[in-house]
């Protein structure tokens, strides 16, 4: 057996990528943009939605669940906004496909809003904010998914972590990259800490009976995270409240299934005995800066806003005030010179991956 | 001394704010509409937002701090998108004017995105999401406001308590209220402590020196409320990130002053040493809901998605989980009926606005 490297350039993985998608039937163009998606998270160091996510998506292809070549159209429209259904295709092609379809609005009216069903697992919620950013506008992007959250005072999962992300452009700077899930915090953590043996923090999980609880087992055996704020003292409602209005503006509005009726995308996961719509939805805007202020003035102010915030006194001197999308742009500069390091666990998935369709993997 | 009853009809009061208004110069249309977005924060129970909040806007206008007769204007646009200039008129009479701008060009483009500079205090977010809501359309709103928070890991106030609020109509149902502050709590919640001698929970404040504390006279004295999560590992990086957005949208996209720079509303609050533009910022936005579905079948959907989270199971029996709009929903149908009940401060408040301008107050 060969010594498997700890790294791996971001371009082999990118290609690997889109021979796969392409050897499960989807389209070069599409197959592209699809491995771009997981690459970008890969190279911003957002690892639970790269590559190793490669083998979820093929598993669905290979169980026929994923259409790979959807025919994705606009089902309703006026000017501005519009709803495209994704015909089931990848998340990762219907993504792409409906937030180009927000730009091309915004560039027609000022703004474009699209609230998308039939459609899957997006990636990264801010791989479609910062797409906006290449055409001198603020993207925003929103998605649900499979049931995971406790609405507060609940004792059962209704709502998916459900994401928000909204990117601002700098001039000299990077972009200001805001991109959270609306939950405590984000399942994975859950996990890791049961590998581990470790408890986690207070205000993260519930059991099944709707208990805070410190254990992880409490949480995967039928309980639930909590929203963003934990409890009511601080702020549990609100959490609640903002991955409600992720769940209606991609899923209740788009025509897609809302809260528990989310299908799960990992085969792992239950598969909810109601379905109120089609696929899971997501929710892309895109607004034209020139529209509000001169496009160079704004940055001006965003690179002022950046300097001033970045300025703020800080709690320990070792622990400066961070700018939105600070953590990921510094991975991405390391990342992009040194390459992606994978877990073992992910090299293996990928080098089955490599077994099955014949195409080569470096590092198998 | 007359006995003075504990709550006061909506309309009564609503007149009274109107008449106010009116004697500082307000015109009549105008006086109308700042004394609705009080009286719909009396009689939704938001006591802080309502005629609690008079006083201060009459100092405002005694010190000629505010334009009592605004030449509101859109500075810059395209199609759905415009940036207005309060011209430092009232906030409560630029909001609702800026926000029917972005209604009109939702009518007309399927979605309106107004942000506003020039502005100060608009009362409650959700007065603004709600007007949408008559129009078939979904509502949002957010403003700044002066600093009170400290971003994560911050040791000083740099940002306000930026509330976002979003609404969407129901069927047969109440609408969905969304109206959250970006930080962990209110402020008036460390008055009320300290009034009491109470402790407040770990969570919502830090000391001048960036420590989390739980006496109030440590936040109140230099310190600093704490974002929505609070902490890192509960997700205080999530509030200050969603509260910057809000700082954003409403103000740097807008030319208002920003972050640390927001002006004060009330008298007591310190005036920033730098100005980075025209007031605080608001931003709203309306979508149609035509363009995206058909609005019956989404008011439908609505209904069902609040009977389907109304039914969570409840982690305890006597409190069932709530849909957000229903603490406000149930406080309007007891108060439009009963009247709105107000402190002996603020009856004495309203005592000396009657006192000097001469109009007349019901308990007065």
């Amino acid at each position: 057996m060969i010594q498997l490297p700890a790294t791996f350039p971001a371009d082999q993985l990118d290609d690997f990528c889109v021979q796969v998608f392409r050897h499960y039937g989807v389209p070069g163009p599409d197959a592209k943009l699809a491995a771009g998606v997981l690459n970008l998270a890969d190279v911003r160091g957002i690892d639970s939605h790269g590559v190793a996510r490669l083998k979820t998506y093929v598993d669905m292809f290979k169980l026929g669940r994923i259409n790979p070549k959807p025919n994705i159209r606009i089902i309703r429209d006026k000017k501005s906004v519009a709803t495209v259904d994704g015909d089931n295709g990848l998340g990762l092609v219907v993504g792409p496909a409906a937030n180009a379809i927000a730009i091309a609005k915004a560039r027609e009216f000022g703004s474009g809003w699209v609230s998308v069903c039939n459609t899957n697992h997006y990636g990264i919620a801010s791989y479609y904010s910062l797409e906006a950013l290449k055409h001198e506008m603020i993207g925003w992007s929103m998605t649900n998914s499979t049931k995971l959250v406790a609405p507060l005072w609940g004792a059962e999962r209704m709502l998916g972590t459900n994401p928000i992300s909204i990117a601002f452009p700098g001039l000299t700077n990077p972009p200001i990259v805001i991109d959270l899930a609306t939950s405590a915090a984000a399942y994975g953590k859950i996990e890791i800490a049961k590998r581990k043996g470790d408890a986690v923090p207070k205000g993260w999980i519930i059991d099944q009976r709707g208990k805070m609880s410190t254990a992880p087992d409490d949480m995967i055996d039928g309980g639930a995270l909590l929203p963003l704020g934990s409890d009511r003292e601080r702020g549990g409602h609100k959490g609640y409240a903002l991955s409600a209005m992720v769940d209606i503006l991609t899923a209740v509005l788009s025509g897609a299934n809302w809260g528990p009726f989310a299908p799960p995308f990992a085969l792992r996961q239950e598969i909810p005995a109601r379905s109120v719509g089609k696929g899971i939805g997501h929710f892309f805007g895109a607004m034209e800066i020139d529209g509000f202020m001169d496009p160079t003035a704004f940055k001006k102010r965003i690179d002022e806003w950046i300097a001033v915030f970045r300025n703020t006194k800080p709690a320990n001197a070792a622990m400066p005030v961070l700018i939105p999308g600070d953590p990921e742009h510094q991975e991405e500069s390391i990342r992009r010179k040194n390459g992606v390091p994978l877990m073992e666990s992910v090299v293996r998935d990928l080098s089955i991956i490599a077994g099955e369709t014949g195409i080569p993997f470096i590092g198998a």
